[in-house]
């Protein structure tokens, strides 16, 4: 086909893509204008509204989920992402929870801060004020569908959203509650907007449209993400690889490190925030590699060693390629590291800047575990599963950026905002 | 020439710069982790050091920038442009304040924040970091140098500094004067380091060096941004342009007014912060417009008016081009509108979210226009000539963002970190 000129039909259909986008584009803009000056009981109110429309319309999201269940066992995905798909009237209940306590969250929009007086006699401080549009691209679970309007909404932002094909029954009834909740509140519809087709080409538009469109937050495969951030002429919002660490100091309390790092990886294992790799200081290695392995053997993970890891624990050796490795399954990498300095040292190298931990009773160490390593999330004594919006107290997340700019970590309404200068002045001028 | 083979020198020169580029982008990634954990009694007494050296150049400098006045005056470069580009005595005691203004600001570094306790346990807040490596790419005024250089380093950031052609000694000379005064404080001079080649291919490498540099602040001209932001595969914080408004009420105070719009133009009109678009309320416009007009003429600035306005004055006629043009000198448009809603309306439509101002006595009208337009700074009755980074207590600014994401605004030592989250714990493990 390459080189051939397209046929007539495709070329249409290219130009519907154009038309609809910029059209999507146009209305998420104007939208925006609304919601970013709604007052705090009117998002509230739509908020509430769409809680009750998912709830009245369980029925309706379950046969519509059964339909992209059923494509995706005909199709041979696996299991895994079928799991990720399901809805369940659980499912719908978590989903009706999260609406709900985004809704019970403090409107950010507006919230003003750090005002003093300037010798000059101006008096200045800033205001917290929504993007504008944000575009979400995102694959999979349909729940992420509810999420991004309610935290968009919440901000004050008008949304496109883009889910995945394998969703997209599930991802049009969802939004249908969405847009009835919003216009039962007296708000556009066109506040969230869910793109009603699953052509590829759609995503290359949207990544065009930055007259209309402030960021885009990208969901899923490192694949997607690395095609967005390079194709994007709009600032992207995006989460890489999980590479995830605990270092077991020597001076860690034994059963509270076993407990965490267990946690970290065996909690569960195809998220994020999953521990990939643990480090060990060598003097307590033999008290709790051993108790450690034999718990993850229980759980069917197997661990892949340095050589004096093996050492003490029968394991596949590592190989270079472990460290740098985001398993996102049951194996983990364990390394025997001489001291906290060469345990943030592997973080540093190796991790993706995402959530490291550090378990030790010692005061100096955690500070300085805390200042030099360089990442999103940075915990002592704590599972590395706690990285995520809803535990953080953010109500939801529209993701976890592993970025530096504007936003790190799990971004929840603060993410989706940004703050502007206010000035307030008596008459005073300037006199270069 | 296109399409032939690139000759063997030419070659040659590219592979250098292309070498020299990751060269410089390598070792500014190391010196980042140094200053990104130096201590603030050593980032001060880096600074202190930097403004000793300055100071003790002063001959140098002065020299150095008289080759570059020299070479723009047989260039035919014009005279607002030969200003910027002059460092007398008064320019370097300037950039010596600078220094130590910054050095006196609070250090952003470690600054820790918002931390509070979640139902699961855990303890969770935010942590001020470095952003990491920093390029600046900007024309003209030499002054940047030591304001980009000394705002990176106290912000714990390394920076690569690529200054404009016309500038080439003056910028050698002080930032020979910074990598001094940093090696004095016993830290490398790698954390500030000039570019020491004027070549355009340059910037393009700089562009590319997403493994080495976190961010790109541009200064300069439209084109300049425009190429940056289109090329860049690394963020970019930057400013287009500064269209800026002053809305007077009806119910302002006109002498206030008066003496606020005249300063916002004439006070300096060659920067992004001036006035350039003056919209007056109808029924106080035959009041405050005749003594604007008076006061601007004798400025030698040339209004161009909307049809009403040239009932009240003689002006030439604005064009819809004119409500769209920073025009950065001697030319003001002015439009009489119905009321503030008219006004922030056309001040979204046209504006450039830089710097707007409303000029009124009313509690409700000054509410309106801070939450409804959406720009960098909103102000309430002062100068558009207040929004710099100085002026707001920065110490300094690299450049003013009108970018949403990330910094919008002035960008001072905030701008050039970011925040990650830490968490304290006693042994917490997740339960999902």
């Amino acid at each position: 086909m390459l080189g051939a000129a397209p046929e007539y039909p495709y070329t249409i259909a290219m130009t519907n893509i154009t038309s609809y986008i910029a059209e999507v584009g146009r209305s998420a803009r104007a939208a925006s204008r609304v919601i970013g000056s709604a007052s705090s009981a009117s998002k509230s109110e739509a908020l509430k509204q769409i809680a009750r429309a998912v709830d009245a319309a369980r029925d309706t999201i379950k046969v519509e989920n059964a339909k992209d269940m059923a494509a995706a066992e005909s199709n041979g995905i696996d299991q895994p992402l079928i799991d990720r798909l399901m809805l369940d009237d659980k499912g719908i209940d978590q989903m009706i929870e999260g609406i709900l306590q985004v809704e019970s969250l403090k409107d950010p929009v507006g919230e003003m801060s750090d005002f003093s007086y300037r010798p000059t006699g101006i008096q200045i401080g800033k205001m917290r004020v929504p993007l504008g549009v944000i575009a979400m691209i995102y694959e999979s679970r349909p729940n992420v569908t509810v999420d991004a309007a309610s935290l968009s909404l919440k901000s004050g932002n008008a949304c496109i959203l883009r889910g995945g094909s394998e969703a997209f029954h599930s991802n049009q009834a969802i939004a249908a509650c969405v847009v009835q909740g919003i216009e039962a509140a007296g708000l556009p519809g066109t506040i969230v907007q869910l793109l009603n087709t699953t052509d590829r080409a759609a995503v290359g538009e949207l990544l065009k449209q930055d007259e209309f469109i402030d960021v885009i937050v990208p969901r899923g495969g490192k694949g997607l993400i690395e095609r967005i951030s390079a194709e994007s002429r709009i600032p992207v919002i995006k989460h890489l690889d999980g590479i995830c660490h605990v270092y077991i100091d020597d001076e860690a309390e034994p059963d509270m490190a076993v407990a965490i790092a267990f946690n970290s990886k065996a909690e569960k294992l195809a998220v994020c925030n999953a521990l990939e790799t643990l480090l060990i200081h060598r003097d307590i290695a033999q008290i709790v590699l051993p108790q450690l392995a034999a718990k993850y053997q229980e759980a069917g993970i197997e661990l892949r060693g340095c050589a004096r890891a093996q050492e003490l624990v029968p394991m596949t050796a590592a190989s270079e390629a472990d460290w740098g490795e985001e398993y996102l399954g049951p194996i983990l990498a364990v390394r025997i590291v001489d001291g906290l300095d060469q345990g943030i040292e592997h973080i540093n190298q190796y991790g993706s800047q995402h959530t490291d931990v550090i378990v030790t009773e010692n005061y100096t160490k955690s500070r300085a575990f805390i200042a030099q390593v360089d990442s999103a999330s940075v915990m002592v004594n704590a599972s590395t599963q706690f990285a995520d919006g809803f535990e953080y107290g953010l109500g939801a997340e529209v993701g976890i950026s592993t970025d530096k700019i504007h936003a790190r970590g799990p971004v929840g309404l603060e993410g989706l905002t940004s703050q502007k200068y206010v000035v307030f002045g008596s008459g005073e001028i300037r006199h270069r």
